[in-house]
């Protein structure tokens, strides 16, 4: 039987998971360590040097388990930290920045792109620097509240419905104040997917959104590990998974399966610090 | 010249900075030292373990740069570490859960108190702990989203009062059924006296809300350190403060304005570790 190699991914929580689901049957020729750093989450909203020092801490741990090749699930550390943690460490380190941008330059006919992420993300224009070395203009825009509305379970309801449609008239609006024509909406926080058929409903209610289509970037990260460690496409396959959590091993999984869609078996908690 | 004590003031973030406010005018024979722990905030989502070993290392900090009193001004710790706390250092240790609930007893003739906080506030049964003591009968409901819509600047907004509508239903229902007539609403976090009028709304617009007045622990929390540390009035003396924090001290001037209500200079920035 031939050995498959070990990837290690990585969130600032539970996010992330949404990429180890897209992982685990997009990429099955793989085993998985996931790390959700939940003592220090989130990261969103915090400065470029915190968010680096404990990105590279989370990345020398899971190289340290065995890990020989990075997953970047979260968009913040991506957008804050990639530089340092491929400073930081020997092995291939794949961002969901990178993959998302790629994704949206797949997908765009009309080379205009919107951007929906964390603050932080948004802050360092991450998403812009690499949609423009791709030939695509992006505008983002910083959508805090969704990440909680998400994690109060408010998936669909009333005010996860305003608040959206709030968020996105504004981007949609200052994307025409830009002369854009976007066609392609990036979520660029691993908890967006969770929201994909209401960002989609508010869309198709504004009058520029109709023509524009969502990506999910999970996915996309998904399909380019597989392609870019050279995995062998095999569907029967179930990969091995272990769990890693700063915080409470209970909340992790309590709130993990949400995003994982299958229930979360010895999570094992581990202390970096802080 | 009378020397005065220095006081510590401890919060995860900038909500703290409410409490830090009441004190500079009811305890001004002080001088204050203020730190946020941004960049390991929110404690609200957080484990007991989690949250004590931060609010530790907090207060290790601020006896070590001359604090000779501390005040817990995160509900969360207050919650969940006061005892870590007071085992840990040889000062004294106020905590907003405390000063809280004896508001409560103050206030209320009904002898029943409602208490809206953070989720791990909320978990750690400490409000209803601390009003159980004075004879009172409490009921807890965690508010999620009003540190992120507080957070976001949306203050005055539909979406926010359309949170705490729901928020404050949910808790008069729970009551009701108890078979509770609760006359008083304890502010359970640093963060809610800027929703302060919006929750008051609320109240008056639900059928068993009209009779229930709010309390704003920041308030009462600066009453009796002025009482406990014996600190003479005196309403003419501008304490010295420093700020530190964990994280950007851009964003901390930035946001903490809001919760001090004044401009906030020369905030240092520390690292704890994590």
């Amino acid at each position: 039987m031939k050995r498959v190699p070990t990837v290690g991914v990585f969130d600032s929580g539970v996010g992330g998971l949404t990429v180890l689901k897209a992982l685990l049957t997009q990429a099955s020729a793989a085993d998985y360590l996931y790390l959700g750093d939940t003592a220090r989450l989130p990261y969103g909203s915090k400065s470029q040097a915190t968010v680096a020092r404990y990105a590279v801490s989370s990345a020398h741990f899971l190289v340290e388990q065995g890990a020989e090749a990075l997953v970047i699930a979260c968009n913040t550390a991506s957008a804050l930290a990639l530089d340092a943690l491929r400073a930081a460490v020997e092995v291939p380190v794949i961002g969901v920045i990178e993959t998302g941008a790629t994704a949206a330059l797949h997908n765009s006919q009309t080379k205009d792109v919107l951007v929906i992420a964390t603050a932080a993300t948004v802050e360092s224009h991450a998403y812009s620097a690499g949609c423009r070395e791709r030939g695509l203009r992006a505008i983002e825009k910083a959508c805090p509240l969704l990440v909680p509305l998400v994690e109060e379970g408010w998936i669909d309801h009333p005010v996860t419905r305003e608040v959206t449609g709030i968020y996105l008239a504004d981007l949609l609006s200052h994307a025409a104040d830009a002369g854009m024509k976007a066609d392609t909406l990036v979520l660029g926080c691993t908890h967006y997917p969770l929201l994909r058929s209401v960002i989609e409903d508010a869309l198709r209610k504004h009058p520029t959104g109709q023509a524009v289509r969502v990506i999910d970037s999970a996915q996309v990260t998904a399909e380019q590990v597989a392609s870019r460690l050279a995995l062998a496409p095999d569907g029967k396959r179930e990969p091995a998974v272990r769990f890693y959590a700063t915080d409470s091993v209970v909340k992790f999984r309590a709130l993990g399966t949400r995003f994982l869609g299958r229930a979360i078996d010895g999570v094992e908690l581990i202390d970096l610090g802080g």
